[in-house]
């Protein structure tokens, strides 16, 4: 039985691109189930994919395929990659997009896949995702070896973002938003708690200014309109307003430094 | 084989919500087959729910398990529910989303989830869909009796919203406005036709101020830009403009009360 | 095996439109698959319909049967049809929206469908999607002869629009905008390369101004904020700014006329 392939993209789901990469997975593996994870991350932004892609790794089976497309480098000398990690599968553009995949894993491979030995006819210089990335994880899926349509490269070759970026400054521990969610709520770059006191006042600062929150175990603690720090349900600390929208109250976006400090 | 299961909720399409609801379900039963109703009602609102999973249910074959989740109030007291109601079942919040589904079916059955009884490792206190609802529908799907994970409960202690709400002032009939789709059609809080001469003028009072209507079969039967009252092809009564939209037209949103006098 | 069913609408994704589609397909062919081409056309924008279809034709499988349905005139006279062209099946309104298929396929046939002839109880006079189209496809994809349930009819008899649109005025081609992509990339009405020189400059003559472009490969051959024109991947004439908004540059729509002169 053929891999179950996970899509995650930023093709949005108005334009034909998410359909003709199905339709080439399915004529290279026409047994292959394709789920789509996303295909709303916010244009270009690869920290976006990388949070959205590890939220939901571990959900799915061992031996799935995550066929990951966040590439503004498109038609540019960045590689088309290969990872093995997690007893899983990924394949995207080397451009960071799976860097928390494989900092997770020790044993992580890598390879650099050779465009020509894809069973496709021609090569587009903008939509990799349908000529490249889709034909290589429909391959995956039918059970191919990585080596027959990649060279192996060393782990540490592979380009990796910052995504997990924390900077203690006196008492205060300095994050970045990595991914604001459609309530508004604000994730930053640290996935594990924080060592602070449940139930404590904590002083947030933000390029918007400066505000204090709680730190609680989720924002339904919190009364209406108040700000909550909590571990979200996917590991991550999470800034949220009760009933409200924590980026517009702070500020921020994707990218912007948030600093905590405990009262 | 498994049950089909038609997923609703108002997670969104952007965020790794809907397919971690979709991975467990995977997990507990390997051959559900999933159908995303949609994934785009506006957030936390129960009746909008209601009135698409209500016109919807009737399409989908008995002993299809509908996953409905609407949920403003996860992390507190409300109750997880399973129902049995016109040969199918509903799994989700117990806050009146199954409202239309449940006084549909005199014969309507009740359990309460004991969410402990799932096959899941923890319950987040913030995402319900993923670790008490899709668990529960997996298992339904796969055949499970309610008995084996939840408490039967009286169908009468249920809340339930008057999504069906209507009131007779004199010779004006006055409803709510329940939903308003993406044309801007205004869909009302009756599911039945209305006594009123097919053809004949209708004074439309709404918070917007006060506009005729024509009662008609469907919108096409008048003129570009001028009002049209009819029963959609769901059975609800529905206000739309020609080319046009309603909503803005009437100046009315979800919750406002609009009365019609035939004149 | 059904034939696999790939469908395509301006339903959007947030009323209950698709499934209920997708519902009645399966009601009338259970094992039919179905794939989402996109439903997010622009709402009665034809021609739209016409390039998103056209562009993804060619990557499914002989005996494919569309479905698409964007339907301005739905309720009026105009005539649900079956078309044969391609390899592959065609089921929607005679509004247009085909015409890029049968202009491409000399052979190609059509047939106006007898609704009163499909396993339907009730057809609604605004839901032709549920109604007419959605049934036909999926007697079609379970292997039924058209001749059963529609009149052939001579393919010179349908509406068709003018998506390949073209003047010669001097030296300049003009063109019609067709379709908007989401990165604001500008799809014109010509699906061949342009008979000019490849590194040329072309002054482009929109309804917002005068501009120069080069005639390049892809976009990412012109500097940050340039103006390029290409062959996109799907064959038709493109023209987008390296990393910005294309339309709001030139301050074009869809159905807007360009004319291209080459320096």
């Amino acid at each position: 039985m053929a891999r179950l392939i996970v899509f995650m993209s930023d093709f949005g789901l108005r334009d034909p691109y998410v359909v003709q990469v199905k339709a080439v997975v399915r004529m290279i593996c026409p047994g292959a189930e394709i789920v789509d994870l996303t295909h709303l991350i916010d244009s270009f932004c690869i920290e976006c994919g990388s949070y959205v892609l590890d939220s939901s790794v571990d959900w799915f089976p061992s031996e799935t395929v995550f066929l990951g497309v966040v590439d503004p480098g498109v038609g540019s000398e960045r590689r088309p990659i290969i990872i093995r990690a997690l007893s899983r599968w990924f394949v995207g553009p080397d451009n960071g997009l799976f860097t928390p995949i494989f900092l997770r894993d020790r044993s992580a491979r890598a390879w650099v896949i050779r465009p020509w030995a894809l069973p496709v006819k021609e090569i587009s210089s903008t939509f990799h995702g349908r000529d490249i990335f889709g034909p290589a994880a429909a391959l995956l899926s039918c059970g191919e070896e990585p080596g027959r349509i990649a060279d192996e490269v060393s782990i540490d070759s592979l380009v990796r973002t910052e995504l997990w970026w924390e900077e203690r400054r006196g008492s205060s521990l300095c994050m970045r938003v990595i991914y604001i969610d459609k309530y508004g709520n604000i994730v930053l770059s640290r996935k594990k708690p924080l060592e602070m006191q449940l139930g404590g006042i904590i002083n947030v600062e933000s390029p918007g200014g400066l505000y204090r929150a709680v730190h609680v175990r989720s924002f339904s603690h919190v009364g209406e309109g108040e700000l909550a720090i909590y571990t979200n349900s996917f590991g991550y600390i999470e800034i949220a307003v009760n009933k409200g929208d924590a980026s517009k109250y702070l500020g921020v976006g994707v990218g912007d430094e948030v600093c905590l400090t405990p009262q």
